[in-house]
């Protein structure tokens, strides 16, 4: 099967280079045109970025020369994924969408909007079905697939709903969830990054609007569609209180979060029912054998002092989520600690794969 | 006034090692006898200990000869505090009692007992009462003080408390209690300590036993008396849930805890009010004018990222306790960040003023 | 006496938060004008900084009006200190000394001019001499004293050439020199400083500038002036030559500096020669009884793992340089550990003392 | 072919994980046997170990079931790759050795043994002759292998060296040669390790023996065989002066070494000329299509301020070392910065790629 043409916008920044990291060798993907800023416009790629990750930059992405962020550069792309800062991503992406192109994007820009899809890809793909719908409406229609945007998750709320999915789907809604997120600083980027200084011996306990995507984000992502199936309809805070505390601390990769959660229907299950039920859970990802999804989207660890970020943060190649420490919770039913990898499955390595999933669902 | 005579169970730990760095210039008290292991025992105290604080190792303690610890070693001590392990604390600190001296220890062993105080010194000095009224009454039926124990709180639970204990004052009963502490290493000693590679780029979501002493010393330390004075009476599983996630994080010295609160009484205050009743508060060590009391034993903080443990941990030395971050809990009532200074006020700091306020008190 | 009107340039900077830390509550010097931008011109101390320092903000220092940088609204100060950036203080720091004010800078701007003494307070306060000169000189001809400016020198430069001092005023020469420093990043500031991604599980190799800097500066430091005693001649390559290789390290505050010299004259001393000619050294500045002069300027340690950057920078407040492992060295004379504290012996803490030096010998 | 079989000495330690993971699913080798203390002697592995490693334990490696470190239970392995402690490995190997068995071993009791060759296996595998001498007179006299011992070098000896051995091979003798460096702590092992307070915004300017290491190791490996080929002969103090500084710091894995040298010959090459020569490197374990050997031994880079830690350690898996900053040195000739992998190319994995290039050349 000929390679889907793959776009980057934003290639030179953190999640840029992540995105093409995952995308250089990919077996579904070819990376086609890489979109910077116009300082970097022109150059061969490897000129134009300070390249700052564990691997070196694949020898397929060194001379492609870096394009400007417009349609016309990206017009022959198949997906495009967008790594651009919330400053810039809200009109290039609104463009690229009017102008037929399908982006996913990891900004934060069109997360509340009702008929975007927020999508963690081991958690709510069914709400691709929104998108599927329109592709299909609209080529009986006009005999053209139209754009659309299908959001990344924000990286903390990825590691958070992993777990909560299957068991809400096996025990009922949770009507009161509770998190307090240990963050890695990789989320910040790296020009100029999270301050060294605020790290070193330390801890901020606070991350600006964190706390807030965390507890809407939630809400979308375990809600439902309306009927038409266009519309996404979060959890209303009556159904679900969802409170957040979020810090930052000296990890490099991988968010820790002590979560609790108390179901609304009475009695609550076992422990070892919300185990097994984690144990069990298979992704959609994984049952569409998506070249990226992990064996297991979830990880349970027995280990009392497990999961920890420099130890479990590469499971699956970071698209595993790990669970650990479950157990009963005396305010609420259950607490447990769960990791995941930020700039894995709550980053560029999300958008990968939910490209991989519109692929196999045949969206683009 | 003569000072009184203090000894150091423990002396070269480092617990140890901190209270002589307090002791050693204290307008209170003078470094009598420092105890160790029959393998420091017979050596000057700077040849015996490995001292790894900050400061230099206090001229006044370097001479003495550190003594075994026995009674017969600290009969004349107006007071000993103790920083000995748990694993040798019992028999040592019992037979101590036995033979009448005053004892106020770090160990994690007698804290449970009915009749002994679990004080945290800005916060719950009227327990001290039971020793007040046991000390009286021995001295008007035999002539002479008896021997009796003061527990430190974990230190953990010192943090805790502290904005707890005005809250309930004013706003009556917390009814469900969480924290998620973010825990320094140094509370860990060193030999060997906390082992650095599980610190480096890393959290450990797990402190053997840590969850349990914050969930039960908190209800003895916010509960009363009984009716005679004479024993504890922890508040009941019934009346206050709580609950505890407990993280190594990399810090030195801080325990930061994001916590959340319920009061038992609706309407529940406004933010406001919780602001103003920890702003007021003076604790009673600091109307007795104990030399180490902090001026503020509550520190409220406005700006939105603080409390911070490098920028904030040594507020009135490490005898304050900084709050931040107070706001609406969606779960809960309120949700807040609060900062302690483990080995000030969670350790041997909280063992030298509790020294201060049973001599302010007569006790010793 | 009067207190001595002290200016601060760039006062809400990494550097002038020091500047007011030590001056604030200051024996000699008052707090008189605070200068930064024209942003923060017009506020409150207090609201123009973000404060980042682990010591409150003196409350004697909160509520001066910031100015902007200008001879006029500093036109009173007996002493102005500079933290401004170098991007900004070339042009303002000569104004300022044209207009007849006495400025100690951190910057390095000036710090390779023929005629301004580059001071490491306590090591060449002898090169003062050459300010002396030039305001005793003025002062007879006009009756006013004239400006000048003296600069602090590099951060790693002066914890290097503490302990080569006296080393050299006792052993003759050092020919040849090398220095491999382990940097702490406080000396990058903070917005954003040095990013913590960088720091994590990392090291740095590089520091832009800084071995030129240190290669150089020790030559003028370590070197005399001229017969008229006006400007300053540097060792020349031929004598001396220095090599230095800079590290970025994990560690706040604190440079560590693994040296080795040999000396010009045979034979060369012995260790213990060494460490007793380091161990008697007294500055000139601890001679002239400045408040801020260290007790002792040199420590000499013995243990065989010291110093350490978070056990040892605090010696004499900052003031004190550590020297440990002093040894014979396979490849030059000597090897040994130079611990200095970067911020205050490495930048604002040696203005201040400077500015001490300069009241003492009545220079200002 | 057949695997060989493999046994691994200390299985449970950091040392010996590492073996297990690297030779778990290995081309050559099958994990065979593992051995421990008798404490863990008759689990199976799983349960045996305490894995700290990021990667999961093999699963061919979780149901063996281990044996006590004696001959009997190793009798059958074509190689033993030992990871005990110094404390232990000295008469267990030497029994192994006399059983007739193939030991590789990390420990550092045999490597000054002058028929012991100490082999960098991206270095000096020309040393290995020694042993195909030994064993092929043997087999030809008696017809049996003999047992022999090969030595992995100490970790930061091998780093060092790496670069020097095309030098010296192409210029001709070093004559000075000095080293600092920031080492992980991850060498230190992890019962109990490193610990977390001595790194945590800290350096530890020591490591016990590891200078002493250094200064002779790399004598030996540079050095050469007596003419019966049989027994080594280090290069001489006179002939080469070696000089190392060793610092403990806040890196998991990686060590980093700022080295400086002079050549003996002169006029010395120029820069270009030292960085071609470690471009055009090829090592014998490269040429011989070790699995486990570097596509590249060493890596020049020419960005300012690499090589570092974090993101260059893992080049090659590890085997690859980086070399970055070639520049002149004002005091011998050339300074450079030399990054290579502690736990692979400075300990268990250099010892898998040692086993293979025996297997290689026909040894085992």
């Amino acid at each position: 099967m000929a390679l889907k043409k793959a776009g980057v916008l934003g290639a030179t920044g953190s999640v840029g280079q992540r995105f093409i990291l995952l995308l250089a060798d990919h077996p579904d993907f070819e990376l086609s045109v890489l979109g910077a800023s116009s300082r970097s416009a022109g150059k061969e790629y490897k000129d134009a970025v300070t390249w700052k990750q564990t691997s070196l930059l694949p020898k397929s992405a060194e001379k492609i020369v870096v394009s400007e962020c417009t349609v016309e550069a990206f017009k022959d792309c198949d997906i495009v994924f967008s790594g651009l800062d919330a400053d810039y991503a809200g009109p290039i992406e609104k463009a690229f969408v009017e102008a037929g192109l399908s982006v996913v994007s990891n900004a934060k820009n069109y997360r509340r909007e009702v008929d975007v899809p927020l999508i963690v890809p081991i958690v709510n793909t069914e709400h691709l079905s929104a998108i599927e719908k329109k592709v299909t409406e609209a080529k009986a229609k006009t005999g053209k697939k139209p754009g659309f945007i299908v959001c990344i998750s924000n990286c903390s709320t990825a590691g958070l709903v992993a777990p909560l999915k299957p068991l809400v789907d096996s025990f009922g809604p949770i009507d009161l969830l509770t998190t307090t997120t240990l963050q890695a600083i990789s989320g910040a980027g790296f020009s100029p990054g999270f301050p060294g200084i605020d790290i070193l011996d330390n801890i901020v306990p606070y991350i600006s609007g964190e706390e807030e995507k965390i507890e809407w984000e939630t809400k979308k992502i375990l809600g439902g569609l309306n009927s038409e199936g266009t519309e996404f309809v979060p959890i209303s805070d009556d159904e679900m209180k969802v409170s957040a505390q979020c810090n930052r601390v000296a990890v490099s990769d991988g968010h820790t979060e002590c979560i609790a959660l108390r179901f609304k229907n009475r009695p609550a299950p076992s422990v070892e029912a919300v185990k097994q039920c984690l144990r069990d859970y298979v992704c959609e990802a994984t049952k569409l054998g998506c070249p990226s999804a992990p064996e297991h989207a979830i990880h349970v660890l027995e280990e009392p002092d497990r999961p920890q970020p420099r130890l479990d943060r590469d499971r699956d190649a970071g698209y595993g989520v790990s669970v650990g420490r479950i157990r009963e919770d005396p305010v609420l039913d259950f607490k447990m600690v769960v990791l995941s990898h930020n700039t894995v499955i709550g980053a560029a390595g999300a958008g990968v794969l939910i490209g991989e999933i519109l692929l196999a669902k045949n969206i683009i």
